[in-house]
């Protein structure tokens, strides 16, 4: 079932998401492996491969999404340690979860800047653990 | 009323929207006067005049945001057009729209492209007339 | 069909709404009469015709509720004629749709205020046209 | 206050959710018994035992439009308990919230999955107890 | 840039939307090709290819989900008549939109209401027309 | 920083929040302070501070507008706890969150129930332990 395309979407998606990637789609596994492969293959291997916007543009614009939907917060705090990965800073994460308060008010605001206050402490941890 | 706030996020607001925001404060003007106040002081004057992100990034977050919520056309079309002005190309919006399909599904990905398309035509429309 | 919760609900009905009540009803006669009689029945029979609130505050939630949702700019002009109708001032129609900045963001808050703009200058053309 | 309303309701409440159906009024109880009561008198009173559409498939629809709002997982939760109460096959209920992903988006329908993945475990540990 | 998927994906397109899949695909041409070729690729391709449920049910899933965003009337419009198109009767799709109202609110499935009276007005229409 | 706006932001959301002004200003800081000082400016500075609707009203209305939402349960509680310290009766609160039901479907109405049900034992058990 692996084809170009889905080999093109896995490496990005683990360029993006390091470990979190192969967990993701573990968690799919014995639910809906075909959600995990569409995953992969839609989202990575045909959207957040395209040229046009860089990928710490990308992974803005997708935690600017997910704050505005703000009933994912799973998905949100897993994209925020992707945004870390690819090179986005703290500061710039936050400022888009503050913009985000114009748009979709600021209780989801709020929200959002918790899951990234965890995603950054579980990060600091993780690193004074080493 | 007027205040050094105001004057900052009137600035801002004039340089992202040019002649729109004066009719965006005008549409307000006998329902609600404090609501143009307020967009004008919160949103673009303590903001959109943050360092941390530059103005073509916060737009693109913007587009992103009103894409995902799916509610409110109007100010889409406003911001995508405000895109336009503060040098974002027709690609990095229609890119940015086209990820929203994996948040925010198909059809308001779609229905945000409409929109694009719309403010595309307008500005062509305008720049062929001149 | 008609039944004693039915009546109940139909003159609270035309008393919030007038003979807007008569015109949701119809509108939906001929593609799914039960809405028209669930909507009577419940929200008019069972919710709004409960003490606890009285109906100018409840006139108020409504407003709130759907300018949150931000999909329903119908049922939002017409509830905004039932709050004038049940006596609500327009001053206390703008503070409510101008709270919702910061629940449902700014967007959201502003279709609601423009939505609010029609119908009073409607009711003004009526009034000025008798 | 029990009425024939509410009798067929409740029959039909009970017919799809099992036992839950008491939990949820009884959860109810000491807050709003009224939101239990109605809930059994409009959604399973009027709607549920409507002819027009079987329960199979109103159990899917009712778990496409929770999966869409993201919002309850708890009712999905419950509904999804309840599809496989009246025969629907877990396959039929993936099949549903993979389909989500198209107009909800990945992140909800995932989020959807994972609430099927934790039912489907909960009945297989309950069955292996017996 | 055809592929395998993208012809079962077309031809299911056209199976369940008829003309519309042309109009639609081209409504995208000058904004976004990539879009209209996703949407067919994963849409239909991927998804509505899939067996596990039929066509019918189908269409009601995404009629259901497309009424609780509320935010996309076009899409509902279209799957409204794709949904007649692939056997459903009026009756089954007034039913699915009634039972919306349960959870997605009143003002959610009466929108839904008055597109589907369009759909079986205009249908009724180019019938007469014949 | 401190300036006039923020001192009577403060001193509204002291009296409507309690110790609550506190511990949410503090849970933010962190993470993003801005945030923070927005929230105490604009929402209880700018907004609550307004005349025209009491405060018993105004925290009505953002209940309502919380359960619409459906995504942020932390915020509902805290404006439970805020309504009913500035008078509001649970009856008054009870009703505001049934009538959502007829706006934002049922669900949202009984996971707002559950959110007013833990406020209310929690407010009993501090009350026993005196």
């Amino acid at each position: 079932m692996k084809n170009e395309r889905f080999e093109k979407g896995w490496k990005k998606f683990v360029e993006i998401h390091g470990p979190v990637a192969k967990a993701t789609v573990n968690s799919l596994q014995d639910i809906s492996p075909e959600l995990g492969r569409f995953v992969t293959e839609f989202a990575f291997g045909n959207i957040y491969s395209r040229p046009g916007l860089n990928l710490k543009t990308r992974q803005l614009l997708t935690i600017a999404s997910l704050a505005t939907l703000g009933t994912a917060p799973l998905q949100l705090k897993s994209h925020i340690k992707g945004a870390l990965n690819v090179g986005c800073t703290k500061q710039e994460i936050v400022e888009t979860l503050l913009q985000m308060a114009i748009y979709a008010g600021f209780p989801k605001s709020m929200n959002a800047m918790y899951a990234a206050k965890e995603v950054f402490k579980e990060k600091a941890k993780r690193r004074a653990s080493k």
